[in-house]
């Protein structure tokens, strides 16, 4: 976090002078979700051009366009494996949506248990919890919401989750049946857990046996600084404690390649694997291989991977020092926000004044800019101190974007006046 | 059907003489599923070098590559339209399994129930029933029996399920809430709805407000016949009775295009498009739209397909042909099994004597013939008769074909004889 500090101030009639000027714009931007830009989707213009030819066959000798193959291709499979730390006999490759798996993978716990579960979650007589790592991914939270499993809300500190408060949590309630993470380059506050959180969440005794961690390494690949920052395998320090099954591990490559036509990846221990490929038996015939091989001719490799993913870096990087640019021009020293410039993913998380993140929001929207959903990042969609908002500023250009923060920076300083104000 | 009929005999010495001589070849075939053949999977082999250049925006204005559009590319709607009479806006097109997108229906009016329940289907206090047409598609019952729900044998007669049954079962028990139908060249039977029973099943009434008629259009356009057997429009019948939500319609492009990447779609009422749409948007951010466009620019428009498709049917012409000839000339006159022709589709349906049907398949295994699951087309995978097998002619080239026909043929002559013997 980059706090604001200083003293050079706006008064409020210049803040609405300005507010008013932004106005009469007549704008329309809408940046509220982490979209990959038209730019960095041309770095991968040739799939759409790739031809197979006749070569149709995958790596193990199966006709990729035929029905089958419930577990995906063996190169796909193969190419994961070192991005995410398992087997390639424990990874499944799927269609173009690692959310999609994670849904299976709660819908199948909730109507039939996992592998260790005594009863399915839905038959739990009290029901059952999630720690939601606040602030956090709202799709997470939403299928949470869904299912009606209660979120238990525990803060994000620097190095990960608070694993003290994660740890007692767990510890003594067997209710509680999993947490959802974004263990690399977070959303939204861009965090990668250390090595030490990733030991206390493989080694910590649970007091529910079929408890679960939803690893959701959506930007394992995706630093913003010039060095990658590490994350430490989170399936092989658990079956090292005895915990293989605790790991449910996702990845894809909708941010690599092209977001809607990517493929997506579960990764697991054998038994976790097997109770996968009963379900998924029973709902397709397979997923679309000739898209898996045409991903990995593509990605060749995982060196050839982060040759792309460096180019994806240098697209993305100018748009984030945007960010904190304009806001230490026009935030810097009022000790009204802090922001934070992360060394990876795709969003950036601003904390404004408690009690002034909606009205931050409702402001923006008054001249045409669409940012954030104020709360999203919380369970249930309420921030308790209205005061965090996330910022994606990958899609727009930088003019745009530049604008954008200007906007946000206003009506920050704004609803902060008008509060103060008001009091 | 095709009763066998007449007197010419062989003895059981010649047949258990013949039986250890296909024995002694040493064979390995496995035709048990519905799978096109390598010849018929060629005719789209222009797919897999398909480029979209940069032309990748969809006829709505939708970059096909990135992120959203739950409902799927405006293009594929629209050709998939007249092919199951519903308008394109009610149509949504999705990944490549139109099994995954029935699972799915299945799944969430299992958990929240559909937009007419009251309670979720698996918050009925009896449990639920599905009527299960039989002998039907074993992947249909296999998902009945995986979410606990009740099935109901209904006979399939020649021109659809038995009706006067149905309607009978429907009118009277609240805890039916729905029925498995594939209207058009129905596997296995090949038989497809007549106008009258679309019109029974759109009209009739039914004690449960919130009963579903899965309709799973599977072949669609799939005539083995030179002229198309016509099927009535489920869902304009279904509105024209008030009973619009009733009709869930599925099809894909599967056995059009390439088995294991094709397009699904599931079409429905405004009511239960929607419904669809807030359980898919918690799923996942969206279908593969570039698999869409792409298909649609092969496929280009229903006049196309029907061009297509009179190529897939001169490849699987001749094999159902070899299919009839074969048991004709081995199984005729016996008296001891008949067999469908069908006009479309990819099965044939062979009665044996009751009692049969598990031998003929544990014989044909000895011989290293795979062909049938014995019961598999009936609910719980259990034939109460033990007569019904499901050939799939699709897969092997006609040499292979012939062999194995000749090899069901004594295998079916061999375990009546040795029954006749036993008993």
């Amino acid at each position: 976090m980059n706090n604001a500090r200083g003293d050079k101030g706006l008064s409020k009639f210049e803040v609405d002078t300005e507010y008013q000027r932004l106005k009469s714009l007549g704008l329309t931007i809408n940046m509220a979700r982490g979209i990959p830009s038209p730019a960095q989707i041309q770095l991968s213009q040739a799939l759409l051009s790739l031809s197979l030819g006749n070569d149709y066959m995958t790596a193990d000798g199966v006709d990729s366009r035929n029905y089958g193959g419930q577990i995906g291709v063996l190169e796909a499979r193969r190419l994961f494996a070192p991005m995410v730390g398992i087997p390639e006999s424990q990874i499944v490759v799927g269609g173009n949506s690692s959310l999609a798996m994670m849904y299976e993978c709660l819908a199948q716990a909730w109507r039939r248990g996992t592998p260790d579960s005594q009863v399915p979650w839905s038959q739990e007589p009290d029901g059952i919890a999630f720690i939601c790592i606040v602030p956090g991914y709202d799709r997470h939270f939403a299928m949470c919401e869904d299912f009606g499993i209660r979120m238990i809300s525990v803060p994000m500190l620097q190095d990960g989750p608070d694993m003290e408060r994660v740890r007692s949590l767990v510890a003594n309630d067997p209710s509680i049946k999993g947490i959802w993470c974004v263990p690399k380059y977070s959303n939204p506050t861009g965090t990668t857990y250390s090595p030490e959180v990733v030991e206390a969440l493989a080694s910590m005794p649970t007091a529910a046996a079929d408890f679960r961690i939803f690893w959701d390494n959506a930007y394992a690949v995706h630093p913003l600084a010039e060095v990658d920052q590490p994350l430490a395998d989170l399936y092989s320090r658990c079956e090292v404690h005895g915990h293989a099954s605790r790991a449910l591990i996702f990845a894809s490559t909708s941010k690599m390649t092209l977001p809607g036509a990517g493929m997506a990846m579960f990764g697991a221990s054998p038994a976790n694997i097997d109770w996968w490929v009963k379900a998924a038996m029973l709902r397709s015939v397979g997923p679309d291989k000739v898209n898996q091989v045409r991903q990995v001719r593509f990605l060749k490799s995982i060196e050839n991977i982060e040759y792309l993913m460096e180019q994806h870096r240098v697209l993305l990087k100018p748009k984030f020092d945007r960010v904190d640019q304009v806001f230490q021009e026009r935030l810097g020293g009022l000790g009204i926000a802090s922001w934070t410039r992360p060394a990876g993913g795709y969003f950036v998380s601003l904390q404004v004044q408690a009690g002034t993140a909606k009205r931050v929001v409702e402001l923006a929207s008054g001249v045409g800019l669409t940012f954030s959903s104020p709360g999203s990042c919380f369970p249930y969609g309420i921030d308790p101190d209205d005061s965090q908002l996330r910022l994606a500023p990958s899609y727009p250009e930088l003019d745009e974007l530049t604008l954008a923060l200007e906007i946000i920076a206003t009506c920050v300083i704004k609803a902060s006046l008008d509060r103060q104000v008001a009091h």
